[in-house]
């Protein structure tokens, strides 16, 4: 499978990791208009990064423009999607099925990049048996034997702030790869487990402080 | 009123701004936990932060810890949600009703941090004139007159990538100030109106390069 040739064992620069989905999305849009070659000038125009930034991140893809006329959209979109993963399904857990880890488990979107939601858990008993959105809740101390079936790498973290490092240590106990943390709290993990937090309550925060500060501005 | 006293006009570092729901939601388990007083050392063994970037960060706060003893748990804990924005209400539209549209509208975590989602604009014609969660739906047209109602300061942008930039600008139209993008699309926007990006699938994109990747390793 073409997929294969990516997204293996090159670790990528955090920043560049982070523009690939901008150029992605601003592909879909161009192969969605039928418009067949792209120049990194012009997605240079579109989104306000530098050209020669643009040609260095998609560099990493093996792929290459040509002269004068360009990326080929539909195969750009391809390696793109490939090199980012959204191609492939990823099996997660999640953790905490409150009103945000069941709005995760219903937003259908994230099926779309790769992501396979295949059980939830929670310590509420009305909720254990039931299912969402097809995804089965069970109990924490199921999720070894749930792991064992389902062969999980990323645990999604919705628990209170108060169960956050516990539920975590669980999950890598359980056997999970990454934690991806959507609580306030600072969760740790050892070497060799990787951590993203998505900081929903930190963002606001600044952008109400950007809010009652003069102008405003630009954040990442 | 005290929270009058803090996040007015003070343009917090971004870091700064990051860290501090970290604190925030350890010194509301101490407070849970009955804790009276708290040390920045204490907090930095918690949370692996260095204890001198602690005492800077909440130099902020205006709020001044005792020799040895170190700070009031419920002072600092006020002081924080206070600084933060979390207890004053800010209004915000939500463009774009569809699978993480709902789901954010559903989740009720949101309100606890200050964020107050008034109304919910989409196109389609199944979803205007209904409610979720109490939350009226409208035609995008209907922007400006419920702006003069409302007086939304933030617009949470969840529509497709396609329509993200001629939405964002047709909400800095109406007189949102702070764009809250969680498109993978690059929005842009002019000088003096807040943009803050939730890139949740360029996260997704990281952790399944660094789970591709030997080793994994923690990400901001």
């Amino acid at each position: 499978m073409a997929s294969d040739r990516y997204n293996t064992q090159i670790l990528l620069p955090e920043p560049t990791l982070r523009r690939l989905p901008w150029y992605l999305s601003y592909i879909d849009i161009l192969a969605a208009d039928g418009v067949a070659t792209v120049s990194s000038t012009r997605i240079a125009r579109a989104l306000s990064v530098d050209a020669s930034q643009i040609a260095k991140d998609l560099s990493f893809l093996n792929i290459k423009g040509k002269t004068r006329i360009g990326y080929d959209v539909e195969d750009l979109r391809r390696a793109l999607t490939s090199f980012l993963g959204f191609r492939t399904a990823h099996n997660a857990f999640i953790c905490g099925v409150g009103s945000l880890g069941e709005a995760l488990i219903r937003d259908r979107g994230l099926s779309n990049y790769g992501l396979n939601i295949v059980a939830g858990f929670d310590v509420k008993p009305r909720l254990i048996g039931t299912e969402i959105c097809h995804v089965p809740i069970f109990h924490p101390d199921d999720m070894k034997a749930r792991q064992s079936a389902c062969q999980a790498s990323i645990g999604i973290l919705t628990v209170p702030v108060r169960q956050a490092q516990d539920v975590a240590d669980n999950m890598v106990a359980a056997g999970i790869k990454a934690i991806w943390n959507f609580t306030p709290y600072r969760v740790r993990v050892r070497d060799g487990i990787v951590l993203a937090n998505t900081s929903i309550y930190a963002h606001l925060a600044i952008i109400y402080n950007r809010l009652n500060s003069i102008g405003g501005g630009a954040l990442k």
